[in-house]
């Protein structure tokens, strides 16, 4: 208990809730990591396509780029139309509820939620790359570094979305920074410099061109540089962590995000091209990535390289923290519409959603371990789902729009909603054509495997939801309140000898019903069982007669002998006699239990009455009834239990 | 379910306890491997000791093992009279609780459950030495195959000592026979040849003497050689394992070990002596034990060799399972007497007392593990604990003569038993003498240690010995049953909404009073909740209103907010305030729950209603009692929990 308190903080309160939601300052830190983090994987990947081209390659990342940031511009348009729109969480799976029926929002739910867990995969193994980059040495642990990264984000996200927005918020600011100032003195340098530029450390001699160029190649580059555009969604998705006014500290989020994503792209693009620099494969020795050879060849090995390497890695690394916040929200929301176990829809101790934030650790933890740690592998996966959820959100936005338009009166009201449409249009033409194209680039690499989970998920979603209406169904009571007056039930009281126990167990029989058995099971122990003789002679004294004496009819006492020791075998097969021979009653079965209040008494005791009441409660039968009458050595005080009394 | 069935067996009968029993030839391997296989270690570790002396020590080797062959015999002679004395199990423990009082018998009991741990855990070292021995390659695996092997024998125990006995026959007699064979071979080539015998392959060349001999040296060899006698008692502690008539399979097992082991240890004397084999240490690379020396001395490299070191192994790793049947035993007695908890006492599924099992199985690991697996390290604390209840019962079985001659009245019946004080008294000076000798000798090297354990073991066994005491103090009811009429309790149905599982327990509910309060907790969820009018509309429409038509007080609903969550937060401070309120009446909880019957229904739940029940038992009081009520998705039929009725 309190190693937990120690480890996440203490259970926060219902009422301080508005005090833990995000400003922009935290946002940027706890939603933008993604996107801002994306701009060292999108280049890469782009200038990985285009390795077999050579130093020809170099000609074609501006133009992709370029492409990858216009289609960025339209992004930023629509999403901050979709956040305005629906200030509540505007992610794919409500937008696509709300505007294009139940079964697409599933398939928005699937795809965000494996592209979640992508991410922090991706995110993680991204951020490693680059470390091991930067200290060859530790090329050994990439696994291990992956997976203790992602326990500490794990953990800092179970404290809260805030406290990871606040830790987080140094790195991000610092890469920021400090990526900004390389990039202006390398374009300052390029700038000023008769011919191209000379580097402080030249990056790697560029390979042969071992293929010629082609639609196809510049087509597949375009298609891997665009994961650089995962993460702009995050906003909508995570509006529920925003505090009042929501909609202010929203659109302040996702335009930092934005402006900070495509002046990384642009920057790095330029100088790709002008110092020379292309990819690397991953797997091969003396790897660095594109970022480091750029930072190397503008900064050289000074400390403006090590810092904008140390907080590329961080951030990088802690890009995973955008699914942490929000794809528990999204489960949340999928859970209360009954597609997932009403578990991810309860806020944990710190007020976020814990078993969420759970599952995705582990799934990921799980993809990790999987793929070894090498990001390479995954991307193919990852980008679909991304430009999936995105045409899907523009999709529905469209029909937002379009019944907007429908039900607007006068051309004053219609002719903003037409822009509205235009923009959201056109994003989803472009996202749509993206897609297209990643789908076609990446379907052999590994994508078809997202074409395969994505129904599979859609299928899990409908079978939970279908338990919950069968449950629902027949939990559901139409009329009112039953009370047709019943005969009092047959009562059993499970006895071990006669003692306080038994004595406050029969009162409370008593009290029930007039027809009390007494049971006592024997021959527990084992064969060579002890004598039962003691039990019936008390039970005579003590029980038969004085209850005679008092007018009542006195509980009988039944000894079972159970041959396989199993205290709930016999019970059972009474109480399937009971039930035979008393049609219309129900049967109440007491069970007198003494309270364990420390570890080692459990030691001390033999746990029949626990597991013979799972027993009972599972086999029992509806007729059934078990009533547990505590017995404590020491009374306790009843405020121990609880909560609130004790942190006031 | 079916994995424990697979593994051990199905679930045993009382009724099939008889056939459970052993006769004397599966007594032999389940008791008597600790016996026999001593005389692996005791020659050795007799021989070890004598290292010091070089070739000068195998003259003392002769004289050390003839007296410790004429304790074998003493002990014999007054072990068979012990078990006729006391055939249901005529241990140290009963003896000493029969004879020397209580306080003597928890002490023969601390010493006894030690000895029966490092038993299994020397047991098990030596048989992995002697393999390394054979096979100097497993020389890294040590700790590994001692574990390997406790699992083994562990898992078989759990089957049943029976199974224990029939399987270890094979080694057993193997290596009675191979033994036997190897030592008539020796005992001719030596009593034949001229000068000492030609070895086929020699024993390494003794070493120097580093030290000149001694009494005090003589007496720690024998002190040490002695260790060879533990497991004589084995018979006496596990008579209850003997099919009828028990004493005469006890006997006959008691007979057969002793004849084994005596006829060993003089045959390794003379042929050690006669080939010029000592002991080597353990720690030295090339290390060979001398049972391995003087197999290869006589016999070379062929399969007489391979077949008698194979089958010695087998019995050293396994001479552990005569801890396995006697400490289970050994326990249940002393938690019958309550110095233990009661799990002791219960036969499992194969009807062995599995708790006992699974404790010395893990405190043996545990110790493995701290000593990694060495003998030799474990000895000096072994023998003291051996020898402590060897004259315990000795003493104690004097006392019982004394006894039985001072109520006997004439002339012919005192001189046997006579006669059996006498063997007796022998016995406990024998014993009593050696022990002095081992404290004195071992008592540096660690024996302390065991010296401190017995008095924490002891005042362990009290404690628990007090704990039921108290535990029975306050259950205990002397009076006769309370039939004092109160007032019907006030009932609190803990509700999520009107439906089936609320009706059904509302009718239960009216049955126990017509003082009804339906709770439901609020804001469980989180802050956001959901809207709460709903339940409040239907309950006045489904529950009042038929109620005061039916004029009936109508159960009033209760909402409680949750700040923290937690729903037991406000229902034990509801309990509280009703406590107070109502000074005179009880409490009833009705939690309707739903029945999970598979394991994915475990994750479509929050299981709140079952950490409900566990703290309302645990901090509700005395006056509060718990009602289950169950609700299935499909009526349960109720012999699936029967487990008679499922093997018929």
């Amino acid at each position: 208990m309190s190693l937990i308190e120690w480890a996440i903080g203490r259970r926060l309160a219902n009422r301080e809730h508005p005090e833990r939601r995000l400003g922009a300052f935290e946002g940027v830190p706890a939603m933008g990591l993604d996107g801002v983090g994306s701009s060292a994987y999108g280049p890469e990947a782009a200038l990985t396509i285009l390795i077999p081209l050579g130093a020809a390659g170099l000609i074609y990342i501006g133009p992709i780029m370029a492409a990858i940031i216009a289609l960025l511009a339209i992004l930023y348009a629509s999403y901050r139309q979709t956040i305005a729109a629906y200030p509540n969480n505007g992610g794919a799976y409500i937008v696509s509820r709300e505007n294009l029926g139940r079964n697409t929002s599933l398939l928005a739910a699937a795809a965000l939620m494996i592209d979640y867990v992508l991410n922090v995969a991706v995110g993680i193994s991204a951020g490693v790359g680059a470390l091991i980059s930067a200290v060859p040495a530790l090329h050994d642990y990439i696994l291990p570094l992956c997976l203790g990264i992602l326990a500490l984000v794990t953990l800092m996200n179970l404290r809260g979305t805030l406290d990871a927005g606040r830790l987080f918020a140094l790195p991000t600011y610092t890469f920021v920074l400090s990526f900004l100032v390389v990039l202006a003195i390398g374009t300052w340098n390029t700038l000023t410099s008769a011919g191209p530029p000379m580097p402080v450390i030249p990056p790697p001699v560029l390979p042969e061109a071992t293929a010629p160029v082609s639609a196809w190649l510049l087509m597949h580059a375009f298609a891997s540089g665009c994961t650089a555009m995962t993460g702009v969604e995050a906003v909508s998705n995570g509006m529920s962590a925003f505090k009042e006014p929501r909609l202010r500290y929203g659109r302040r989020t996702l335009t930092a995000i934005c402006a900070i994503l495509g002046l990384l792209l642009a920057g790095i693009a330029y100088l790709a091209s002008n110092y020379r620099i292309l990819a690397m494969h991953q797997e091969m020795p003396g790897y660095e990535s594109v970022l480091s050879q750029l930072a190397h060849a503008v900064a050289g090995d000074g400390v403006l390289y090590y810092v904008a390497i140390g907080s590329l890695l961080c951030v990088l690394a802690l890009s995973a923290n955008t699914s942490f916040v929000d794809f528990p929200r999204l489960c949340r929301m999928v859970a209360e519409d009954g597609f997932l176990p009403r578990s991810f829809a309860i806020a944990g101790r710190r007020l976020v959603f814990s078993v969420g934030i759970f599952y995705l650790a582990s799934t990921a933890a799980l993809l990790l371990v999987l793929f070894g740690g090498i990001t390479d592998r995954l991307i193919p996966l990852f980008a679909i789902g991304a430009f999936l959820t995105f045409t899907m959100s523009q999709v529905g936005m469209v029909v937002h729009w379009l019944k907007a338009l429908r039900s607007a009166k006068d051309l004053r009201t219609k002719t903003p909603l037409r822009v509205h449409l235009l923009i959201n249009a056109l994003g989803a033409w472009a996202t749509g054509s993206a897609l297209i194209v990643i789908v076609a680039a990446k379907f052999s690499e590994g994508a078809w495997i997202t074409l395969l989970v994505i129904p599979a998920v859609i299928v899990l979603l409908k079978t939970i939801r279908r338990y919950y209406d069968d449950l629902d169904a027949g939990l559901r009571d139409d009329g009112p309140i039953n009370l047709a007056r019943v005969e009092p039930p047959v009562v059993l009281v499970v006895t071990e000898r006669w003692d306080k126990l038994t004595d406050k167990a029969l009162g409370f029989a008593l009290r029930l019903s007039a027809d009390v058995v007494a049971v006592h099971v024997t021959a527990l122990d084992g064969p060579e069982g002890k004598d039962e003789r003691s039990i019936r002679d008390r039970w005579v004294r003590d029980v038969e007669l004085p209850s005679r004496v008092a007018g009542i009819k006195p509980p009988r006492l039944m000894l079972l002998r159970s041959e396989y020791r199993l205290i709930y075998d016999p019970l059972l097969k009474l109480i399937k006699e009971l039930e035979t021979e008393f049609a219309d009653r129900d049967i109440a079965v007491i069970l007198p239990e003494v309270v364990k209040t420390t570890w080692w008494q459990w030691l001390m005791h033999t746990h029949r009455g626990r597991r013979l009441r799972t027993k009972l409660l599972r086999y029992g039968g509806s007729r059934l009834v078990v009533v547990s009458i505590p017995w404590y050595l020491d009374e306790p005080r009843i405020d121990e239990g609880i909560y609130h009394a004790k942190t006031g």
